[in-house]
């Protein structure tokens, strides 16, 4: 958890658990892409320096607790099972290979301060190996006795594509609104966080009211997940975000305070933007011109008061759970996506 | 099936069953891919076009009918289940998740016919459209109760991209031996050809033996199909063909008349075929050079046996199953993988 969140003394013990949880993730993460082919073997090896705050197999042990039925009368260690380790590993793997394929997508060099595999390998071994991990995922998902979950996981991973599809078609889409904004965001950031959220505390029985719960937590964090990553793809240096930044200027990705601004924004100033966007790619001063042209409308304190706006309603679902240590970190968890610095 | 064979007369009733199921196999197709995204939509009706012989779909079908218990004994149509339907529709949508992601690994611009998605609208998109394939597909397979199935076409899927990791790792290495050339082709070609007649098998309750002979038959049937499209690649027009031709060469892939004839050749011809190769992408004269270098050993004709012996093998497989029109259909199918053209 040390990645995602600074843990007060009170929720060391399920920080434990949680911890103790990812390393099991870890293991059935690897042992699930064992493969007999060392050119394949050596590609998987390279991506688990991706493996980062793992914030996903987080939340399916979490939720998995905090929406258990018998959240907080029992010590939560007991209430995690081998099932939430293999849906923690299921749902990673599945992120990975978006992470991948973002990258070939993105034409990004740099992935937690390592080299992407599209950069030292070329676009066609990173597609592949992104497809490797996807088949490897749901493989995986399949060996659970229950087929609700690769039903779920199945249909998260194909809202998430329809969210990338959409983002895709708008890139260079300087007029598109927040509503389509949010309809990308939430498809293709928030679907597999929900999706986490709601195999977690499925796979501990939960009712049908705490699975409600846990997938509207998820989504409100999922959707404020995303925010973040706009504004440091616009604010952060890219030695602590640890991967490229400035890519969705670059890209023509209509971000939230790009958005915000170009609708707010006088004729005169929103036209030097456009101009500026157009430049970002070649010419290094643009980005810093963009980010003071977002300040001068509010914009990217308009971004900021959304996604604290969503992480409130996040705690707002959290707390229809019952009173749990658990509880208290989906809390931090969500504090802890917008104070996040990569 | 008009795509895949001639059809002899006293296969027409078998024909049509197959053919009747194929169209089934289309309404599930496309509503498995139903979407409320009109950008989404209009990518995956573009799609549709990609639907040619329906080979694997066909093979579920014949092989769910030849294997199962009741072969011979009763009407062919009655044995061919909504599960057969669901399966095929599964096994064409992996499938064309390949081709499209294919087409961004060989920068394909043609695909029967038509553009090929990532010529239309980028590689991201081509990247993005498979993934989504490749998840309607498995949320497809989720919905059948027999979870032996999900895992069947998991697994199926991540050998195929073990077999495309390791042709890429041995791009422009004409030193490949004809092993590894059979190791690659089994996974990246094979392999799914397996899972459509084993699942087709599996979902008429077919006996463990018969299973295994549809295995069997699917992988030698496999290869030899894969070899048959290296040959057209090599030796075919592109109006027949549908598709670019002389890919391979330009993209560095070793095929078996290749092996071969690198394998053979004396050291100056071998040398000469060498640079030829290295010359491939960029002069127009070379692919015809090569040909004519290939023929010389005959290589060309050493693939053409490999492949008929690889159809023989694939026969006897069948043979092992109880006399049927079903069975029949499975022997001429496996002559028309190496009769085809296109």
């Amino acid at each position: 958890m040390k990645g995602v969140i600074d843990i007060p003394a009170e929720l060391l013990p399920v920080a434990e658990m949680v911890g103790a949880g990812l390393g099991r993730v870890a293991q059935v993460f690897d042992r699930a892409l064992a493969t007999d082919l060392p050119p394949v073997e050596q590609l998987c090896r390279h991506i688990e320096r991706y493996r980062g705050k793992m914030l996903r197999p987080s939340l399916v042990m979490v939720c998995g607790v905090a929406a258990h039925p018998r959240a907080g009368l029992e010590d939560s260690k007991n209430l995690v099972t081998s099932v939430h380790d293999v849906l923690g590993a299921v749902v990673e793997m599945v992120h990975m290979a978006t992470l991948v394929h973002d990258d070939v997508l993105d034409e990004a060099e740099m992935r937690r301060r390592g080299e992407t595999v599209n950069r030292l390998h070329g676009n066609e071994t990173a597609v592949m190996l992104g497809d490797y991990l996807i088949a490897s995922g749901y493989h995986l998902c399949s060996t659970l006795a229950d087929q609700r979950f690769a039903l779920a996981v199945g249909r998260a991973s194909a809202v998430l594509c329809e969210g990338e599809l959409l983002q895709l078609h708008h890139r260079e889409d300087f007029s598109l609104d927040e509503a389509t904004y949010f309809e990308i965001v939430e498809r293709k950031t928030a679907e597999l966080i929900v999706c986490a959220c709601e195999v977690g505390a499925a796979a501990s029985g939960a009712s049908e009211g705490a699975i409600a719960a846990c997938r509207t937590f998820g989504r409100a964090l999922g959707v404020a997940f995303q925010i973040q990553d706009d504004l440091l793809d616009l604010t952060g240096a890219e030695a602590v975000v640890g991967k490229s930044v400035g890519k969705d200027l670059e890209k023509g990705k209509a971000t939230l305070p790009l958005i915000h601004h170009l609708a707010r924004a006088e004729a005169t100033v929103r036209g030097r933007t456009l101009m500026l966007l157009e430049a970002a790619a070649n010419d290094r001063a643009a980005p810093a011109q963009i980010r003071a042209a977002l300040e001068s409308t509010g914009s990217i304190a308009h971004a900021r008061a959304t996604a604290q706006r969503l992480v409130t309603e996040a705690r707002g679902a959290a707390m229809t759970l019952p009173a749990s240590d658990a509880r208290a970190m989906m809390l931090a968890m969500a504090e802890a996506v917008i104070a996040r610095e990569h």
